[in-house]
């Protein structure tokens, strides 16, 4: 059944153009407005517009399907992955640089089927880069195929990661001492972009040998792990092990000396995750 | 005599723009070919002949002129900027992004008499970015005017800083020490391109309030203070005071308030000077 899922992802493509329009339309009348603010995990009134055009879009056109978005579930929706096809949707990616104008923003929309990842489409919308990925079909860019680094060595590799939002001081310690271990390995360099998405899209374009972090969700790397694992790339625990979408820990490397190499470096920590139940207080 | 130097500076934005066409070429035909390699801090032949295309066409049109460049200085030249009219080159600023095709890369060419910085001009060429400046007649990007960003909390702002090539375990203490309490002021993030240029013109286009580094030299800020300077932004030393552009140390803010805010938190160390005399041993 070769294009039993195309649909479906033409219809990411399109809507993920239209949400970037949004965004930098945004961006360029300087609409940033601030909803919540809690000093540093930032969400604007563009983060929830966008996920409300994704949603109301996708209800109309595939009305038996299930979503997981982040402002939905910030809003108290579920964060469960089901049997069921279901998108997962980040409107804006990287909502502190959208803030700034810090010219990385991506619009991510994952697709899974019975909990298996089927296509990711990635739109980095300041640069007009569309990253699209279906399950054995490859990886692109703006129509290019996507290939990982095909570096061996630590030592001849860039990393990306990210400090994130997280400000608990263990959390931050253990941030520091891994990168700099990593660092001093020594690499070529350590890079982030301040995209989860768009760091796991330089993986696929093997600008950098591998991106981890602690912290992300999941509507931060379904669509990109999907584009990462058809440019020939690997995806695990920052523990080693297979990557769980739920764990908020990811590591996509560029191949399994690379990541495995990372992981030893790595001191990791747990975050709540995705799909912990919610405890009601009555 | 508003013209004086605008040849200078008409010529500087063209020998950016050819220069840049060699560099996205050699990236398109994988030409990164390496040079030296100190495991960290690269040299490819690209870096060489971009230099030696522009101190030729230089050295033609503008024959009493001096010239500083990253290659030059490498091979043995002096680095001493007198009061004759100079250009301070860097042929290819991130070199490791170049290597990894990570995109940002920068010719960087400044320009000083007297000592003073006339002009500057930065092509991120993958980017395909023209930065230029000149002395109180404003800040541009292709042609637009750059404005700083008036953020004065330093709680709303990003800081722009780099892990650097020096690998000495007490300097990398103190840049993760530094970056760490700059992190938990807190700011809004952390964020770096690897290329000192190109985060001094983010500086200047509003995109992150400031941008510090120690190691860098001063053909990777010459022509990027002056276009911090003319957005409206200020540069200093990484412990207040004038900036030094020998001193291989800089912080470019938006304001003073940023600025200085900032130099609390960074635990200073010296480089040794860009115009150290060079010792000859017999």
């Amino acid at each position: 059944m070769p294009d039993l899922w195309q649909d479906a992802m033409d219809h990411a493509v399109t809507l993920a153009r239209k949400a970037g329009e949004i965004v930098k339309d945004a961006l360029q009348n300087d609409l940033k407005i601030m909803c919540k603010s809690s000093s540093v995990d930032l969400v604007t009134k563009t983060d929830q517009n966008v996920e409300q055009l994704i949603i109301t879009s996708v209800k109309e056109k595939f009305p038996e399907h299930s979503f997981i978005g982040e402002e939905s579930v910030a809003a108290g929706e579920p964060c469960v992955l089901t049997e069921n096809p279901t998108w997962i949707v980040d409107p804006v990616d990287g909502t502190t640089n959208f803030v700034h104008g810090y010219p990385f923003v991506a619009i991510s929309i994952g697709f899974a089927v019975n909990k298996m990842l089927e296509f990711g489409v990635v739109y980095s919308c300041i640069e007009d880069k569309m990253y699209t990925a279906r399950k054995e079909k490859g990886a692109f860019c703006n129509g290019q195929p996507l290939q990982v680094s095909d570096q061996k060595e630590i030592n001849q590799s860039i990393i990306a990661t990210e400090f994130g939002s997280n400000r608990d001081p263990d959390a931050v310690d253990k941030i520091f001492s891994s990168m700099r271990k990593i660092l001093c390995l020594p690499v070529h360099g350590i890079r982030g972009v301040g995209s989860a998405a768009i760091n796991m899209c330089l993986v696929a374009s093997g600008c950098v040998e591998a991106y981890y972090e602690i912290g992300i969700h999941c509507w931060d790397v379904a669509a990109a792990a999907v584009i990462v694992s058809e440019a020939g790339g690997v995806l695990m625990d920052v523990e080693g092990g297979p990557m769980d979408l739920m764990s908020r820990r990811v590591l996509a490397a560029n191949n399994n000396i690379i990541g495995e190499r990372i992981v030893k470096e790595i001191e990791a920590f747990s975050a709540v995750r995705d799909d912990a139940p919610v405890i009601l207080i009555k």
